[in-house]
């Protein structure tokens, strides 16, 4: 039987009819039948199709050990945050993208360290339980956290300014659940702006800015995992993140405080900023 | 607003309303809509959303000056297709996939040369007219044909074997839209399964073989382009081709002969193989 546009999905579909894991199958199948009604919706020319094709080479070439552009394109597609928000938690929590920039492993640090290593200008505390939604304080669950800089960059992207695992922290809570840290309060900042992506959202008049953020995946024994971040409130673009990300439950207030004891508390001099976000983990199933 | 599995393909919409160039803005807002649907009713997991990436990552580093593992990907998708035939004429000779190997120019040959630098151990003529899908021979037209030898290669893929623009030609049509070339019969062969396209297709039980044919683009003044194959009738996989090209239409005899008279006139010794492939190109609107 010859391809013509109305056979096309059919015949491709049932290319797959044999693959032994039937959720390839399933996934390839709803794949074939949504990117051929992309096709018959747009009807590409010869030539856009050729642009599609050296755009997602682009894209592909421009990933290295220290950037994952795909991520980024599925990140300011919106794909990301929905393929989080429909794996994220019903209670506790919520859960947001994960980002191309979790891409080393954190350095295991003690409770109180400072993740910063460079020297900030203000010196900021971020703390937090991390909790069953039932209410328990889940002490040893594990607190995974990245962020940027003062000036808006991942250690990876500036090698030569920050050490790497700057901004980074593996942390483990103590026997009340809770957790803290010492770092810098992170800048809003573009998403890589050089690559494809980048040219995507210039020719689309989309500006690259995400509202400033540090990220945190929090987990426990016997408890779900929640990718999330927690933003600072008052920052711009928490009303047009560039890859979609904020939600209303995640904005912390960053307040700079000067009390004394809190200072003496977390070994900082004041006045210093402190953020407090405490995190809710669902019981697994 | 919150980001929810509800208003994410709207708010992803709406970003992109002032994309300044409106065609760019109607694509990118249907394919936001498709590549939502596909997340939205197969509900990738975390890990299988990372495996997509790893995977369209992958095609993109396949990506060579001689490979292009992404036209590969449209191609075993059917999209490929779909595409051509949306873009095809409606009469006249039908069309189909351009396919990865069209990355280098043809060498501009005489008519009657052989495109087989190499010795092939069938002489093989094919002969045909470009016309007018109303009957008028279209004399000075152009016709380009590519193909992979009888080991199933083409030259950009074995340099050490064949040399570049072995197997190609660049022709134009004689005062009464004839063209003929010597080559040999090409063999039906599998797609590059060595990159992440062929465990694609392993993983789901796919052959990835082609059938037989020579790759054609014919264009005149006035008329529409036409990208097409001519089939090898009788090659094995007509009938399931891994990227769906075949057309009824497009199946050509490829006939041994004895008739001398038809040899001398070709200047090749007899027996030899000959197919006939008349091309029809539709006057443009």
């Amino acid at each position: 039987m010859d391809f013509t546009v109305d056979s096309a999905t059919p015949a491709v579909q049932a290319s797959f009819d044999a693959t032994p894991d039937s959720r390839l199958r399933d996934v390839l199948q709803s794949l074939t039948r949504h990117l051929h009604g992309v096709v018959r919706e747009v009807e590409p020319t010869i030539s856009e199709w050729n642009r599609a094709i050296e755009f997602l080479t682009a894209v592909g070439k421009a990933c290295t050990e220290t950037r994952q552009e795909f991520i980024l394109l599925s990140d300011v597609l919106g794909v990301s945050m929905l393929v989080e928000t429909i794996n994220g938690q019903d209670v506790g929590t919520e859960s947001t993208v994960l980002g191309p920039f979790h891409m080393t492993e954190s350095p295991v640090r003690a409770l109180g360290d400072s993740i910063d290593e460079v020297g900030g200008s203000r010196v900021c505390v971020v703390s937090g339980t991390v909790r069953s939604t039932s209410g328990r304080p889940l002490a040893g669950s594990t607190v995974d956290v990245w962020q940027c800089d003062e000036n808006g960059f991942y250690d990876v992207q500036v090698p030569d300014v920050q050490p790497a695992g700057n901004g980074r922290g593996l942390f483990s809570t103590d026997e009340l659940g809770r957790y803290w840290f010492r770092t810098v309060v992170p800048s809003h900042y573009p998403i890589p702006t050089d690559g494809p992506v980048g040219a995507l959202l210039n020719a689309t008049g989309r500006h690259p800015y995400r509202p400033a953020h540090v990220h945190f995946i929090a987990s426990a024994a016997g408890h779900e995992e929640v990718t999330t971040h927690a933003f600072v409130a008052g920052s711009p673009y928490t009303d047009s993140d560039a890859v979609f990300a904020v939600k209303e439950g995640l904005l912390v207030d960053f307040v700079e405080t000067d009390d004394a004891e809190l200072g003496a508390h977390y070994g900082v001099e004041v006045p210093f900023i402190h953020a407090a976000f405490d995190i809710e983990l669902a019981e697994t199933a």
